[in-house]
């Protein structure tokens, strides 16, 4: 049987009346009498084959009835239609054959511990509700990336290796590098600077690191980050270019995986509902409607997690905040040249209660200001000297943000807490496996 | 003139007859008399833009006439159709501004060194040489996240954090990692296989990294790599799917990257016969084919440098080789049956002198053999416990394969040195900018 060719579960519309060899894993068995009924998943999706006592030889039924959860198989059989199976299809089987009988598979569909199914993060991934995150997770990816390369940017990826800080130097990652010292990367964005000064329009998509001991439910230690930077981009220009990246990623979503939002019991409508233009406020208007609401809030400070929340849970769509004070933002700020206390950059919180999922802005292209500020930040000028280069030779205004994947990811699949939104999550005291 | 809408030099033939605003920087300028000749780029392209005395203002013209290379501007003008500039349109510019006269770039027409380049890597950049690499660099990025997205793979981030070692220790990068250490991931496979296990077909794509003291021109500190990774694949599926992608990838940046492959000189014929099947021997009749070559190759050892080169310099598409010595491979590698002292495993070497684009072959998906494997290996087994999971719950044969897109890209652009072939290329002795 192993030199069929694989039919997949996602294929078998184009397969329909047809034999065909499918291979995978069990999910589910359940007895009928004469009939076993087989949940079967082969990684494109699950569906269900029918093995009847009458059409298979007594050594074939009895190998069915002992089949248990993730026992690896191949079947063989006729795909017919059937409107009321998941998917549309089902497999009437007529050969089964057994790649490995699983014994005693840890996670049964009974309740777990979180800890217990991280330590199972492997085994984990096979679950229904799992594997439709993933695929989310590859659509968000996907729907931005199309997004992106149709609009001209050219992808180039930023290097995770760096001799100094972006932004302070207490969260860094530091490793020996041969004789010297490397910290790896919390944000490509100085690089994507320099290049958005060759190739016009850029983006970075990688890993980045914090070693922050946080243990909340939107932290973790590793995390994917996107990042477009563009010459030319003003501040207006780079949240028209956030809102219609949010938008597309999302109607992509909805577009490509309605099954597994299913899948994850998600409210559509909330995100049906996210389109641009997102609502918009200063950081005066939020601080104004968050001395409403009573948070721990100090004007003239951070939001925290709980303001994030308060600000726009409620909301139909993303809100954009826009005008921070400078003095608590990064020292590469380009300033309101209305207000010079005020910085123009863009945090965007998603509903629901999820946060900040982009933070961008406009950069200082004045070599004059940015020396100014690298001294304020008693940041080394010598190992910022190639970024002060690009204020020297033709410098041009220009904007860009990071999007955090796995923010995103949850908020899409409304998830209690990141570490599902990667395949193996990296957290304080989490490293394995 | 900054509230109008920017036009990049990659959209002129829809705007052929109108009036534009286009912004970036003067690559080159010539004057003829009356008339100023300004090579202009702006990230998506080169184009001429013509500046004649009779329709500007004394100031403009006098303006023009000042600009120097990287000199940062915004051109309004008429785009008119012109068979002989490249690209086939040229500007009549009504309107030049000026955002940043540019003082002595330092990177200028004649000769630098390779040092003085690298040191100036954030402005390298900007020439026409690194500009079509990284063009091309995006495509076949591109180009391979497609085919593999069309044929049904979820693209799943492994992690960069790991515990142990896939491959060995002693060129691995570690850091700290709150009370624990961590190394740097030198590959996703391991994951990938649980993650095969959960999604069928996978693939990640992420940086890399080796701590190898080594200097040559085929090596960097920190590089991308492609791995996918299939359920149920054996030997020859994983060759079938890496000629398809390989091909897919070629054809892709030959369709699309005509123009950065012409300022490259590349010679297209070389690609053009880039198609499967490739050529295919195994490790015996490879060192036979080098005993005949005098290369300083050692039977039964692994192919260095030049043997690479020496077997597939000559062949107008890449070399398979199959079927090492187990004992120079991997302890995952599965054993051909036939011959237990060999793997089922493959390379692909790439023609014209550039070695190894990709490596892997079929796994063990046996417990027993695994584990006996590990304990060869002196590899703990309690760390690999996760990993020795999946050939518990479910096993199936599969396969896998680790591309390198910056060997890729040096032998489709016909490098001499993969430092080209990254934006900000680390090496021994080399993480600035």
């Amino acid at each position: 049987m192993s030199d069929d060719s694989q039919v997949y579960i996602s294929e078998l519309s184009r397969h329909e009346g047809g034999h065909v060899t499918m291979r995978g894993w069990l999910h589910h068995r359940r007895s009928g009498g004469k009939l076993q009924f087989l949940v079967f998943r082969d990684g494109s999706g699950f569906m269900q084959a029918v093995v009847s006592k009458s059409d298979v030889s007594e050594e074939m039924w009895e190998l069915t009835k002992s089949l248990t959860q993730e026992s690896s198989i191949a079947l063989r059989g006729e795909v017919r239609k059937d409107d009321r199976a998941p998917g549309g299809y089902e497999l009437t089987v007529a050969e089964v054959q057994l790649y490995q009988l699983a014994t005693d598979f840890p996670i049964t569909p009974k309740d777990h511990g979180v800890n217990f199914l991280l330590d199972h993060r492997h085994l984990w991934l096979r679950s229904k509700r799992q594997h439709a995150i993933l695929r989310i997770r590859n659509e968000v990816i996907r729907a931005a990336r199309n997004f992106l390369d149709e609009q001209g940017f050219v992808g180039c990826d930023t290097p995770i290796f760096t001799p100094n800080a972006c932004e302070g130097t207490t969260t860094l990652f530091e490793t020996n590098y041969f004789d010297d010292k490397a910290f790896l990367s919390q944000s490509g964005q100085l690089y994507n600077e320099a290049i958005a000064m060759a190739m016009g329009k850029t983006y970075c998509f990688g890993p980045t690191f914090r070693a922050e001991k946080s243990k909340t439910r939107r932290h973790l230690i590793e995390f994917w980050m996107l990042e477009p930077e563009v010459a030319f981009h003003e501040l207006d220009d780079t949240i028209a270019l956030a809102e219609g990246l949010i938008s597309a990623i999302i109607a992509s979503v909805l577009e490509r995986r309605r099954t597994e939002l299913e899948v994850l019991e998600r409210d559509v409508s909330k995100l049906e509902s996210v389109r641009a233009p997102f609502h918009r406020m200063t950081y005066e208007q939020a601080s104004a409607k968050l001395s409403e609401k009573n948070t721990e809030f100090v004007p003239g400070g951070d939001f925290g997690a709980a303001d994030e929340t308060a600000l726009a849970e409620e909301l139909d769509r993303p809100l954009i905040v826009t005008h921070y004070p400078a003095n608590i933002k990064a020292f590469y700020m380009q300033p309101d040249p209305e207000r010079e206390d005020l910085a123009l950059c863009v945090d965007i919180l998603a509903p629901e209660g999820y946060g900040e999922i982009v933070g961008g802005g406009q950069r200082i292209h004045d070599p004059e200001l940015l020396e100014r500020r690298l001294a304020e930040h008693d940041l080394p000028k010598d190992a910022f000297q190639w970024y002060l280069d690009l204020r020297q030779f033709g410098s041009v205004p220009h904007s860009g943000f990071g999007m955090g994947i796995e923010r995103l990811v949850s908020w899409i699949c409304k998830l209690d807490h990141l570490r599902e939104a990667i395949p193996f999550p990296r957290m304080l005291n989490r490293l394995t496996p």
